[in-house]
């Protein structure tokens, strides 16, 4: 009988690792063909499946499929697209059903985050209701470290790595320029509610706090919110001058400080740098990354339908961790925030509860290739499978 | 006879390299031993010379001393602060040769840009003005590359490095997410008027360039001007040399973009993370800075006074330089901008002509040594050398 082909596809904000999990489900799949044909992937996500834009990745050489682990962003395109449910939007699921069965996929993968696991729950949910024999399994990628039971979130280490070491170099800078310049630097981070990424700043901010002399080195979070529980950036603050601030909130408190303390700053604003930056991706999240990719074939060929292979810690240190296995049901749109004890009272450091908890997850480098000075990454061809359907609006 | 010790500042904006060239000063005048003395930093540049607080660098050990070949910042602390000419401002003059005098200071080393070769040249001529025998050689550094008869200046080359593989990840990354998402990103970058870190984004962006479809990564320059030659982002602030403050125009060409043409952006302001990130060093840049701190020690042991080591380029193909000698004079107050020929006509590109200008200013790696995933950069003891005169109000 001849094995079904497979479907993956990346969702959301895409991340400096999230190719490490494509090749992880590329590679796992080509080592296992007498279970798993082709691996198509969606263009820009689940649109691909929804349009019938499928690639097919058997076109791209296997050293192609290697250099993903060292390159940034979604290799096939992601996309924000949300299905509704079932009962809501039977045209949408029908059609993932016919495209499905059209190219002969019995698999389904599906890279994300909150929102994503929730589709892929929704998707295996399809099979059964539509008559469709289908093994549902996601993969976790956020840089926000929010997602159920996972111990931690793909991506969200190797922005750590970026921020830490970004907010340790910046630190030196202002050091040195603080007598007659700038005295406060704040740089703003990604991090949605969460919070996580802000508090893995600390870790690099720890000595330069304890060094501290007559300058400041600040993160602050874009999701940062006021007494009131509204987001910094959303409040209408004006400026000395009366204007209304349009910034994030980075600039917000980098104004705050020069209205209220008079103190000269400079601010950073890292936005898809911090979570593009494969330069400086930790190792263990590269690693990470891959495995679940790899794990998630697994759990398909053994047949298990709705659920996602997650990081289970064994121990800090040494730094130990291992595969588990999540139902999707159970990490749909479900957001996970950091513990109350991971921050301090007064809200500005970390604890070293949560030191322990993030310094594993930044070990290791894994520098990519270079060539001319610059980071060598793949663009794969990407060549599309033919269509078999009409056309199917999105 | 006893040798002359020397003092060394660090001056202006600091940068990734700028350790590199004063590890290049110490451990040139520690293997000349017969000819220099101590070495003695200012603490926070210039101002340590005038209010006598010098670093007693000898009280670093070898192995700190070759850290700094790694360590990002001004290790001695830097300032902005331009004296005035000698006849305008001759207490501050004599202050220095007081200063100097007590501490048998016979070599001055001024490590900075055009204000500071400026200084380093009025410095010069105090000697003969007041009649105290000094031998004052600048070095030069500034990650705007406008410094006069030098191909190029040390602390570019690693900020081009980094604004390059920077928009290279984004771009990665927008062209992922511009289906439903964000189309365009805009990286506002340093360089002041010269535009010349701006133009290395292009590296980066030539392949994205030729394979664009739906998305767009746009690096622009702080120094960024309307058609009436006002900056983008004048904001009123001026520095201590009387230049204004720049900053923001990266958010209004984002606001443009949105504005006019409906997209979704993203934006991001590298600031000081672009010129600490010693992380992403080049590695020629970091050969070049030491070794024109090297070189200036040799100069001044000779009793080259007034002038500036320089980078002398000898070929692009294969990269070849050495090191020339340039005057002070020459140097000094004069700014070097971007050929017109290094840009295209529509002011939207680089032309092949500055891309093999650029191109060997940013080949090869030279990362820092890490500890529990984040770079180890040294913290020096920065001892005092006991003061001997009263004190003097800066």
């Amino acid at each position: 009988m001849k094995p079904k082909n497979a479907f993956y596809a990346q969702s959301g904000g895409v991340t400096a690792v999230i190719n490490a999990s494509a090749a992880g489900v590329i590679e796992t799949a080509r080592k296992n063909k007498k279970r798993i044909g082709k691996v198509y992937a969606g263009r820009d996500g689940i649109i691909g499946a929804l349009s019938e834009d499928l690639i097919d990745t058997s076109k791209e050489p296997a050293s192609a499929i290697a250099r993903l682990k060292t390159t940034p962003g979604g290799a096939f395109g992601s996309c924000r697209y949300k299905l509704k449910g079932i009962d809501e939007n039977r045209a949408h699921y029908e059609r993932l059903i016919e495209v499905f069965r059209a190219h002969d996929i019995g698999y389904f993968f599906y890279n994300g985050g909150n929102d994503s696991a929730d589709t892929a729950w929704k998707v295996s949910q399809v099979g059964e209701k539509l008559g469709y024999p289908l093994v549902c399994v996601g993969i976790p990628k956020t840089v926000d470290n929010d997602l159920a039971i996972t111990d931690n979130c793909p991506g969200f280490g190797s922005v750590a790595k970026y921020v830490a070491t970004s907010i340790r170099e910046a630190g030196f800078d202002v050091a040195s320029m603080s007598k007659t310049s700038t005295r406060v630097f704040v740089m703003e981070v990604m991090g949605r509610h969460a919070g996580w990424i802000t508090a893995a700043c600390v870790l690099a901010r720890v000595r330069e706090v304890v060094d501290r002399d007559g300058y400041c080195a600040i993160a602050v979070s874009e999701g940062l919110r006021n007494r009131e529980g509204k987001f910094l950036s959303e409040t209408g603050l004006k400026d000395a001058f009366g204007h209304s601030q349009l910034g994030g909130c980075g600039e917000i408190i980098a104004r705050l400080v020069k209205d209220r303390l008079k103190y000269k700053y400079h601010w950073a604003l890292a936005d898809y740098l911090q979570r593009a930056a494969r330069h400086i991706a930790s190792k263990v999240d590269v690693e990470q990354s891959y495995k679940l990719g790899a794990e998630a074939v697994k759990l398909a060929i053994a047949g298990r339908n709705a659920v996602m292979p997650v990081i289970e810690r064994v121990s800090n240190k040494p730094y130990r961790w291992r595969i588990g296995v999540a139902r999707l049901a159970d990490v749909a749109n479900k957001e996970k925030m950091m513990p109350r004890d991971y921050i301090t009272e007064d809200g500005f450091h970390i604890t070293a509860k949560c030191r322990a908890y993030i310094s594993p997850l930044i070990q290791g480098e894994a520098p990519p290739p270079y060539r001319n000075g610059l980071p060598d990454y793949v663009k794969l061809k990407n060549a599309s499978v033919p269509k078999k359907l009409p056309e199917f609006k999105v």
